[in-house]
């Protein structure tokens, strides 16, 4: 899998030099991140941008690390075995209209994968958006050049997406929303030979990676990954589609995935620890909380709320009870010290509406006392805070002493903030700078203390 | 109820000259909202503002339509006796420490009710944060000035709140992030006397409210409840919060709720037409969506599919089936129709990938062709189209032709919108502009497609 992502030559077979196109927006990335190591193929143009087009794979006057395939289907089978005749060891088939398309695909499928078992060569695709090493700024990939240009972050996270499409998306909601550190994004389609397994070995043992993320439609060889996803350390993140008859039914006219039944998967894949998602935006926003934590749990999750609502701390409560959490029981110390800080007519439980707490002294010392009370208490393993943000810029947090508190007791901290604008905005950077995960939803934020909380 | 909305003149017992104060933020909205016809009562100053102060309600020169307390619990029935003895009918005690802090508290809440009883005084509140009538622009609540001016937008939803700090959170996230039109907005706290079935009695009955929605923490009165939405074709919105067992307890401690069986709640809101939601964004962004459309269906979704990500079709068909939608099934001219812009390799199923034919075509002629077909289908009740923005804004909609079929068909259509950026805003403006809900996750569009199918 190495060779894929950090390739030194690559060959496009399909350049174009028409703007817009797909395969011309292929040939910009590859010409930015090769440069004179990118060699285009074409037969019908001699110039792709500044380099020469090739006429063929066969009279491109390099040896050829990754090869991408970016024509019609029917003439892809005729490029693979130029490949081999080539000694190309990695090939990565961009197209679609495949198995997705029926017996005719599948029969193009069959004919590319007897060339590439014949010549030892591994297969990537088709009918994805092939690979990006953001470390290492390498995109073997049809992404609009000016959407990634500058915006790529260097960091802890990587994508396997085996929708094509998808992949572009989840890459313009990260870089363009809420953007964070990526380490390796992988598109792989129909996988024709190359799959999620792949990946997951090569991505369990890759250096830069930290957190591994999978939207999936269908997942073969499951006992092996099962047994990868046993074998490390690393939060492993999925979004399995096709969940459900409708979803099943979209699946197989889309990637050709035979689904298998649910129920079995998803308690497998609990038990190795996989945590699961049920949507796009959780996906990215729990990979990207993985992705920004020091510190996850042991498995267990009693979440004490700090909140300015109290209204806000039942809806948390309520949803802590729908994914398995607990509110926990504050012990009657960390009650007492919280008390000091409470007009004297209210009696501090879990939730802690602090609120009232704050008209009385300003927010700097409820917040800090509560926190630092519930912190320390044995019997909270997390904490989720809830911000109400005025318009303007009011600061709330006592951020070093939060960063301090961490560090101490390496729980998990969740903040919610509630509103918008400057203020909001703001606290979000300060937080997240520090590792604490903000979100805009207690739904949200829930569901990403469950999955700090780490393993059961 | 009315008069609560629309007084003539009002008074506040326990104005602040202090800035930032709470009470000092009300006596600024009722100075900006009723000028000279606001009467502030404070025996320890002269002057609120511009206005003289009275040392106590007796002494203010005017009939009052609506008093407004916010002074110590303590002093709030003697406060009440004095309202009574002035004649006052309608009093509003925002204030907290009643019933929610226990017994002392819970004995303040009876002297008031039994003064208002004898009285023929209807009491609101307390612990909440008033009302706010934005068709009219009165705001009797401690909202930050700053916050509302110039920024209520007069509308079709209505929004009852159990809860103080959590009113002025939705209002924030109403006008801070995804500005809708409002009409009443009432926070009803503990509920003494007025509680959420008078608003909804009154809020069915009031013209200018096309759309009720509800943050409750327990629901009394409920045969009346159930009634009233039985009787309306005013679609009603409910988050129920304290559904479980942490949920409840966390209620009890806020606002003296207590909560009822959540099953037995459930089915009988069900059986109302009442469309529930688990989330707070949830409610708002269900309400939004009511607030805009023109057509609601008639019970049933059979949802077509448009998607530019076969992946995204199939999470969305997942959700529509944990949502209990169906995923259509098209008949064979509307996939001949479609057929027509899909590339030869092609077959159209739903979810229709458009993608490929928009590789094709360009996008305009596979999407107006593609909606067309689906939107003119009887087996269709719903369209949910997912669109992927570039960064730059690409023109991908024929606006003039999506009002002329939604007019034509009247059926429902949402839009989930990936990606950001400047043609992700405008396409935004120019379909909601037109009645059709844009949504950034496809969990939100699918959950607001399940409320615009309407009642079953």
């Amino acid at each position: 899998m190495q060779l894929f992502f950090d390739p030194e030559t690559v060959a496009l077979i399909g350049a174009s030099a028409t703007p817009f196109r797909p395969g011309n927006q292929l040939s910009q990335n590859l010409e930015i991140c090769f440069g004179e190591r990118f060699y285009p193929v074409n037969p019908r143009t001699k110039k792709i941008g500044d380099r020469d087009s090739y006429p063929s794979i066969l009279e491109v006057p390099a040896s050829i690390d990754v090869a991408i395939i970016f024509i019609q289907a029917s003439q892809v089978p005729k490029a693979v075995e130029q490949c081999a005749d080539k000694g190309i060891k990695r090939v990565i088939i961009e197209s679609g209209g495949f198995a997705e398309v029926g017996p005719e695909g599948k029969a193009l499928h069959d004919r590319c994968l007897a060339v590439a078992r014949e010549a030892d060569m591994r297969l990537w695709g088709p009918n994805c958006m092939g690979c990006i090493n953001v470390t290492k700024q390498k995109v073997l990939s049809f992404l609009i050049p000016m959407m990634w240009q500058g915006r790529f972050m260097p960091g802890r996270v990587s994508l396997v997406v085996q929708s094509g499409m998808l992949s572009a998306g989840f890459l313009a909601s990260i870089l363009y929303k809420r953007p964070f550190g990526l380490s390796k994004v992988a598109s792989i389609g129909n996988k024709m030979d190359v799959d999620e397994v792949d990946l997951l070995e090569y991505l369990v043992s890759e250096h830069d990676t930290g957190v591994i993320a999978m939207y999936l439609e269908s997942m073969g060889r499951g006992r092996r990954f099962l047994e990868l996803a046993r074998s490390t350390s690393k939060p492993i993140v999925v979004l399995k589609a096709g969940r459900t008859d409708f979803g099943r039914e979209a699946a197989n006219s889309h990637t050709a995935a035979m689904a298998q039944d649910d129920r079995v998967l998803d308690s497998a894949l609990r038990q190795a620890g996989v945590i699961r998602v049920r949507g796009m935006t959780e996906l990215l926003d729990v990979a990207r909380s993985l992705g920004m934590v020091e510190h996850r749990g042991q498995g267990r999750a009693r979440v004490a709320i700090l909140s300015f609502s109290g209204g806000a701390g039942v809806v948390a409560s309520d949803m802590l009870h729908d994914h398995g959490l607990e509110l926990a029981k504050l012990r009657p110390e960390t009650l007492a010290r919280i008390k000091q800080v409470f007009p004297e007519w209210m009696e501090p439980a879990n939730p802690v509406d602090v609120y009232p707490a704050i008209e009385k002294h300003g927010p700097d010392e409820p917040i800090r006392k509560s926190l630092e009370a519930v912190m320390e208490d044995p019997e909270v393993d997390a904490v989720f805070i809830h911000i109400f943000a005025a318009p303007v810029d009011v600061p709330l947090f006592n951020y070093g002493h939060m960063s301090r508190i961490l560090e101490e007791y390496k729980k998990q901290m969740v903040v919610w903030i509630m509103g918008a604008g400057e203020g909001a905005e703001k606290m979000t950077r300060e937080l997240e700078k520090r590792g604490i995960p903000v979100v805009d939803e207690i739904g949200k934020g829930v569901r990403i203390i469950a999955a700090l909380a780490g393993r059961r």
